[in-house]
């Protein structure tokens, strides 16, 4: 097979995705990015290394579609809108044509999908793991966005959509037998929802208008609710029976209870966490309800420096072996 | 060992080189990035790994400089001065803290010397080698950039600095014979040169002011000009004789004539190659040189599309076997 160069890759894959006018068609060293007036930009970067935040064989196009959606989903925590990002791919040996092909069209379709153009980026070989970064810049009107440390006492916690499908997904990937009592359509639920994340992006501006603290999931919801309260020099209490779970979480939990504990502390929700002022809380649901994005409450902050108080149904308080995922 | 956590990484080694006011000292999920009134953004990224674009027992200290390094030749390139920059980093197995240290002291000497602060980034582990990718901004006064594409038939063509030394560099440490008639000197400089390659922001004001087209080389002076010229359309006469050689490679080009091919295709040589109207020449000279950047005019654009004739001495014209290198 006759290897293409580093310009003939950019040329046919990646230069068609660069619809950003201030990319050049990726035909030069580096990109203009012009902010449109009165907004101000907002920038994040998360990189996936194969085998560790995704597997080296699922579909090109489903990593590709997430590499971008975990960037978008920290965008929408903070209320940005996508604008554009950077791409830096480290291909491992014996990358194939067919699989840039596939790779490229799932940022395409994302890329639409989001109104997320591609604005420069950079192709080199590694003779490890196929390594993915992703910078991404987001819009928001004013240089305030909702931070990790805004939280405060009486304000209520939301989350967005569901809790812990993506947890069960790669569980149910890893170990077929851990799901085996489910439907395959619950399965089946579960591991798009490890695959492909559904950044909140809708929501943004329910954030921007009414948050006074918010972060994405993607650690867990235990692990990640505690860094936003330590953040925010407070403390929370949180009912366990309120936290989303989709028919096909439920399902998992009700065949093993412990299947619970992985829900809310195995990461890859790509949820919103958010607090809310007491006062803004019916705007704040008019505003998700108008955005189509589900949100639940689940607790209340309080002030107070011990670790988030988890209640069951009937008050006790519940502890979790293992806080947090990393992907570190 | 204790392995520290990613948040106890980033608090210990990234934090205090977080100083835009934008990064809130990689607290959050995402930095803001205000651009100053009258300012533009360029925005490049470029990606190294281990063993491909540095040694991987390189000293921690140069290979953070370098990475900073080469994405500051292509803001400096485009005449933009620096500004902020991500970091996304991939640790390899048995990664150390000391070597983390010192990674970080890099990124801290060389983000005082240029301004160039960080904004934000994303920790990950990978089992293959370690791979860094800096998302660059710079700012320039208006969104006018030289770009590749600009050179016109007349166009003076110059390089900065000297060229060939990183070549020349990378091929002293991997066969130590094959420059062993240099003194250590020689040597140690020509190593230092592309293990510290030297952006030439302070020569971007010239560039802004007076080129037509500009980039910078990294793969080779041979290559890397024909792909200006393709760029705009056009081709060139050069004098092999007038292109700067430092005083090491000189000396190089003498033991082993063969290795002037190597000084000019051999890449690594971060230098500023650009093209400017002849009745800007003198202008741009004198930009230069208040800017302390040597620049050499080492020929001219000409009308046509074949590639550009490189000329001895002798007016004889000289082909090369590999016009380029690709770190690809």
């Amino acid at each position: 097979m006759t290897r293409l160069t580093e310009d003939q890759l950019i040329s046919r894959f990646f230069a068609p995705l660069a619809t950003h006018p201030g990319a050049r068609g990726l035909t030069d060293d580096a990109a203009t990015l012009s902010v449109p007036a009165g907004a101000h930009l907002v920038v994040t970067t998360d990189a996936l290394v194969a085998d560790i935040h995704f597997l080296a064989d699922d579909d090109p196009d489903l990593i590709a579609r997430k590499a971008l959606r975990v960037n978008l989903s920290d965008l929408a925590a903070k209320g940005a809108q996508p604008y554009a990002y950077t791409l830096c791919l480290a291909l491992p040996p014996g990358w194939r044509e067919d699989w840039l092909v596939r790779f490229a069209e799932g940022l395409a379709v994302d890329g639409l999908e989001f109104s997320f153009a591609l604005l420069g980026g950079d192709t080199v070989k590694t003779t490890g793991p196929l390594t993915i970064a992703v910078n991404a810049f987001g819009l928001v009107p004013s240089d305030h966005i909702p931070r990790r440390d805004g939280a405060r006492p009486g304000d209520t916690l939301y989350v967005s959509g569901s809790i812990g499908d993506g947890a069960l997904g790669l569980l149910a990937r890893r170990r077929a037998q851990a799901l085996a009592g489910l439907s395959e359509l619950e399965r089946d639920y579960l591991a798009r929802r490890y695959l492909l994340p559904q950044p909140r992006t809708a929501l943004a501006p329910a954030v921007l208008s009414h948050a006074s603290a918010s972060m994405d999931i993607s650690d867990g919801l235990v692990g990640d609710l505690a860094k936003l309260l330590r953040a925010s020099g407070a403390s929370a209490d949180l009912e366990l029976g309120a936290v989303p779970l989709s028919p096909a979480a439920q399902a998992a939990c009700k065949l093993d209870s412990g299947l619970l504990e992985t829900a809310l502390t195995g990461g890859d929700d790509y949820e919103i966490l958010c607090a809310v002022p007491f006062e803004q809380r019916v705007a704040f649901e008019e505003a998700a309800q108008e955005s189509g994005v589900p949100v639940t409450p689940i607790g209340t902050v309080t002030s107070g420096h011990r670790a988030p108080r988890w209640l069951d149904d009937e008050g006790e308080e519940l502890h979790f072996a293992r806080g947090s995922f990393s992907h570190f």
